[in-house]
């Protein structure tokens, strides 16, 4: 743990007490976003102090060069770059002619922050006294609207305290923005006009090369005493900016208000030629509402988000606090309403890696997604993948493969790869393996078996090609081995015949040739539709057979486990309690070389593949791996703790599991990795919830059947989830005697307690101990 | 081959034709050097076509920013690069007021450009009409002095032929230069003084961060018809530049010249204080011995140099112009005067890669510099590394390496680290191997025994210390492993027990530990000195001994030949003939991962540990590592053909020998890498010359006693070359039916030939058949 000042809280994320240290931590922590656009909790008015200023549009993107020091054949020549959008929440604050600047008055006192998880808002509050010594106190608080999901809105008081003042509130748009992760200091955005119109303004700007026309606005409502203040304002337009000046001269003790409304309209989802009609629009939308109005609209969307995926923890705040977190930053930021959308690694919260879609979303978002959401939204995940085939075709090409075979990129917004270390894009291949997992799984779970013939199977014929391609025959083993690969496990790179990839890449094959079979028998138009356009042979699926029937999986005899790699037993086996702790975290301690050879695992890697593929295995084999792995493992990656916490619950070891737990999902509030400023880790996060549903709820589907097997650790009195599975929902509460289910429903559900047949009647409660 | 466009000439290096495509290309190859400073064949006047401009002075580099994608803890911050110097070559040329412009003319005919080998000079003439329709025939020459290393000099003719003419030579000095290959774009040079003094012009200038301060300077004499003309000339200075405009009025047919003489003096030699008064040293020197007798001086400087060095082949001109270009370059690079200099791999003829400092030098250099040269020069190679142990130590420092172990970096200028691609850096360890095994060929083929006990052993200590810490212990082999390394064979990465690198650390251990024992028993004030230094034990040297003993080779039973590295049988063993063509070469055409996991092998890696340590192997072993290794190797590294031709010609092989010849001697005349416009291959070139004297002459040096094993290709009536062994000097000539031995010295000198002994007398031949 790295910082603890956050007030643990069950329903709110709160920080007390100004610390120009913990700016930009809290502006990470303290970010709001909707789904379709979000940003870093940066102050509304002028803040001199060290801040990272980030608002960011879902889906716009550029293409930055790529960075390296030595170019290699096959990188990226461009990659998409999350960029930071024009300013629309600035107001800054002028009182007696002095700028409210927090990082320059003589005194704040009573600095609190609250992000209210509940109800979706933010707000801040504090006294502070300028250096012409007015004291002012300071509320605001501000949203994304939910419905309406490309307005926000802030309300901004202000009270002087000690004396009359004449105070200012000016409210602007600024595209004159930069980024602060930026390879080449390129200009990203064009700012194309600026215009207002009575008490709206309007910047229209487009992204550089991707030709993203958007249309950031705003517009302002005026009170004194909470009281319709009609107010004229002065207008101040530069190239990149608009101010509008809304001066009062404000009796001590009186409360000056103003609300803002403001946002973007993109030309993906309107004509760029009516982009500011539109945002009249919904300004005009928003403001018959009322700030009031869309507050309350806000609760209630945000209830009716709770209302199913919330997870209750008793007995233990922070726990409690860590897991509405989680699912608090994953709905906002993605809801699955976009499907050209996923689910960035730091979602609105920051700007590193570019790109938003990994390996994450199918092996750690899309459980969460799938039991909380409408089944839809999973589908959309996969569709996502399918829209991106052909460029996976394409980026396999690159890498001289051939007939179809398709690498899906390790980071893309668009489809085309965004990473460039050999070692990574050209080596983290088994990301191909989640993408076909992800198919399995959704069909698993929800029973759709209408997506394979529909899409999926494509997807699936062309990982199945870059398999076979990709595997090589080794006349030594007299087996298909796969060469130079980067496992999960990125502390190690360019190793051979990773157990974890050569395991799924004959699973994918399988799976591949088993869904072949159903939908030839099955669907047989979408069958002939596919054979027809993938050219596909039965010659072509006797060569995947061999590679599968033949794939070598390292093992070891004596330790009775499948090797990480060829070779590991070579390393100096120490585990990661005798290093010294002075060496921790290893990343940032030693040099790359070091990491390499050294036996240190960064997250679950064979371990991954035994929680991919648990049915595969017994409980002793899974035993045997985690106490030969789990010692080597140090966790450095957001992703490992969760896998982790699944399996030691799985293996009864209920305080391991526990501590993995908090280390997943208080990630971030407690900086576990000294990086909670750059943003927050927004996919680790589902793996949070399935510590809690698959963890300790041991919740599975298998053989079309919902099964628990319920543990809760000893510090928790009780916890609940729900689970949307096949369109009913089942609440499970568990405490330490017994669990509880609830069918909200129509009909009844038989479903599997520790093995146990139970049948669940609609709206009836029913008692396990 | 890439190109054929030099005429073949057994002494000089000829264009004719202007072909401004070529200008680059040429610019390389027609470079000039002294050791002391060098530049690309850049034009004097005006060139308005694709131009590579490049003026270099030996030592004076920039510390630039490293540049990555993705950091990795270890990489070097900064690193030393080579960098473009202030112009002091150029003359404008203005006819009747229009440039001459080689780009610009109407016509150019006879154009023709020689690089006198012989003479130490670079020649152009050319005809040209202007877009004023004036013809004028223009020959230049120009050269670097090797006596005075700080001047050269240029004669500029200029004869218009169809009519009376108007002509300006400006002479101008520049120091508003930038680098071909920057990373950031920085600003490299402050200049901080522009003067000029009767006919004399100075720019001083220092590197920013570096503070190399330095002065750029040049004078000129004037002629007409040859005879002395009096000129005064109008001066033009600003910030970075200083012209000095000569007019005449020429007649048609009457020939206007110049004599420019420029150079540098730089603070590393001299006061910085008073360098310009050191300039008109310089100048006042150069003007009163006359450009003609410079150029005496200059050749006799040159037939000095190639009197020692000089391989002459008969019947067959393009492998002798081959072999003379790379013994040129070698000479023009480096000529061992200056202790804190190297051999740069491009030299002074391009700014690629940055330092001057790569294994090539003990590996491949320091054989041709100790053959050609007093032995002096070895030895200041050698202590090069010495001076640059403590860096070495601070670099495994970093690494996490310590009590006093040193990894010499990969590339350097100054001691640092210059590269940072973790796969080299930090584990292309190898390198370590060379630095110690140059120690141990110096000493066998000088005899000279007191470098170790003076500065050898501190290296041999450091480099010792870093392997035992290396390697680790593998208890699955009992044995003791080198994990995660890049070999010679550059295209594999990150792989364990390269047996190159596991054979020359098991070696370099050894070879510690014998030297220790003697300079403990022979030199003991030398050994006392020495472990007080390093605080060196016996426990420690036994800690040493116990990796050597145990240290793992891999080894295929099967194919009964070393394996280099774990695992390389897995690979798809299809040898490069089976390969299409159209695939090479694969580094062009592959991507990174498809090369790393092919069996393709860049340049000799086993074979390399066959090379240095030949006599632990008998004849049959090598033929049986050869006939497994040289199918797969594609020989993309310069550095590659020549070990292979020195293997083949010792296995009698000739024609393999001789293809791989050519191939090593005209690698940039015939640009076979697709380059050669970036600068030329100059380490390489000390390579070529030892497949003709350790390939087909059989040179060795074994138990004291100088050895041949004399072949001679078919297509070669003779060839000849001599070897300056231990100050006598022995000339040994091969034609088809016998070998003839010439010793210049004093004292009589048994040697082997072909295993048998001949005992050579001073001044006298004798032919053996």
């Amino acid at each position: 743990m790295n910082q603890d000042y956050i007030k643990a809280d069950p329903w709110s994320i709160i920080e007390e007490g100004f610390d120009a240290r913990r700016v930009k931590s809290s502006e990470s922590l303290f970010s709001i976003g909707n789904g379709a656009m979000g940003q870093r909790a940066n102050f509304e008015e002028q803040y001199s102090g060290p801040t990272f200023q980030g608002s960011y549009i879902a889906g716009v993107y550029y293409p930055d060069k790529t960075r390296v020091g030595w170019w290699k054949n096959g990188y990226p020549e461009y990659f998409a770059k999350v960029i930071n959008a024009p300013n629309w929440i600035g107001i800054d604050v002028n009182i007696n002619g002095e700028a409210l600047d927090l990082n320059n008055c003589k005194m704040v006192s009573d600095f609190k922050r609250e992000l209210n998880m509940k109800e979706g808002w933010l707000s801040r509050s504090f006294t502070a006294t300028l250096q012409n010594d007015i004291q002012v106190k300071v509320e605001t608080k501000r949203f994304l609207s939910l419905d309406l999901d490309e307005v926000g809105a802030i309300a901004y008081n202000i009270t002087p305290l000690n004396s009359d003042a004449t105070i200012a509130f000016i409210p602007y748009l600024d595209s004159g923005i930069t980024n602060e992760d930026s390879n080449w200091d390129d200009k990203f955005w064009d700012t194309t006009n600026v215009s207002h119109k009575n008490d709206q303004a309007f910047i229209e700007a487009k992204t550089m090369k991707t030709n993203f026309h958007t249309c950031t606005f705003m517009s302002s409502q005026l009170f004194l005493n909470k009281k319709p203040l009609s107010s004229s304002h002065k207008t101040q337009t530069d190239a990149t900016r608009i101010n509008f000046r809304y001066e009062h001269t404000v009796k001590e003790n009186e409360t000056y208000a103003i609300h803002k409304f403001g946002g973007y309209v993109v030309d993906r989802n309107h004509d760029k030629n009516k982009l500011v009609a539109i945002a009249q629009n919904i300004i005009e939308k928003s403001k018959n509402k009322g700030y009031e109005q869309l507050l309350e609209d806000q609760k209630k969307a945000w209830d009716a988000i709770w209302n199913m995926s919330d997870i209750s923890i008793e007995g233990d705040v922070k726990a409690q606090q860590g897991i509405r977190f989680n699912i608090f930053q994953l709905n906002q930021t993605y809801l699955g309403r976009d499907a050209k959308l996923n689910i960035g690694p730091k979602g609105f919260t920051g700007e590193k890696y570019g790109g938003s879609t990994y390996w994450d979303t199918e092996a750690y978002c899309i459980p969460f997604y799938m039991a909380t959401k409408d089944q839809k939204v999973a589908r959309t995940l996969l569709e996502y993948r399918y829209h991106h085939l052909e460029k996976a075709i394409e980026n396999a090409a690159k890498l001289g493969f051939s007939n179809g075979a398709a690498l899906y990129p390790m980071v893309t917004m668009n489809g085309e790869e965004c990473h460039n270390e050999w070692e990574i894009t050209f080596e983290e291949i088994h990301r191909n393996g989640a993408i076909a997992y992800a198919i399995f799984n959704y069909q698993r779970f929800t029973g759709d078996y209408s997506y394979v013939p529909e899409k999926g199977l494509e997807v699936l014929i062309g990982i199945a090609r870059f398999w076979q391609q990709r595997a090589s025959f080794s006349t030594e083993k007299n087996q298909y081995v796969i060469l130079g690969v980067t496992g999960p496990n990125e502390y190690e790179n360019n190793v051979n015949n990773n157990w974890y990839t050569n395991y799924i890449a004959q699973w994918c094959i399988n799976f591949a040739m088993e869904s072949i079979a159903i939908v030839k028998r099955d669907f047989s138009k979408d069958y002939e539709r596919i054979i027809k356009k993938t050219a596909l042979t039965q010659t072509e699926i006797s060569s995947w057979k061999s590679v599968a029937d033949h794939m070598y999986l390292p093992y070891s005899e004596k330790h009775e486990v499948y090797l990480q790699q060829d070779g590991f037993l070579d390393k100096n086996l120490i585990t990661v309690s005798e290093l010294d702790k002075s060496q921790r975290p290893i990343n940032q301690k030693w040099s790359w070389d070091r990491i390499l050879r050294s036996p240190y695992i960064k997250q679950a890697d064979t371990l991954q593949g035994f929680y991919f593929f648990e049915d595969h295995f017994d409980e002793g084999t899974l035993e045997r791996h985690f106490d030969f792995y789990e010692p080597f493992t140090v966790h450095e990656s957001s992703l490992s703790p969760c896998v982790h916490s699944i399996q030691a619950a799985k293996l009864n070891r209920m305080e391991q599991a526990y501590t993995f737990y908090l280390r997943t999902s208080r990630l971030d509030l407690d900086d576990y990795n000294h990086e909670v400023h750059e943003g927050l880790h927004i996919t680790s996060m589902a793996g949070t919830w399935m510590s809690i549903v698959e963890g300790f709820g041991g919740m599975r589907v298998r053989n079309n059947t919902l099964s628990f097997t319920p543990r809760i650790p000893e510090q928790w009195s009780a916890y609940s989830f729900k689970i949307n599975f096949r369109n009913q929902i089942i609440k499970v509460t568990v405490n330490q005697k017994e669990t509880a289910f609830e069918l909200e429903g129509s009909e009844k559900l038989d479903i599997l307690v520790n093995n146990k047949m139970l049948t669940l009647e609609p709206n009836k409660s029913l008692s396990f101990s």
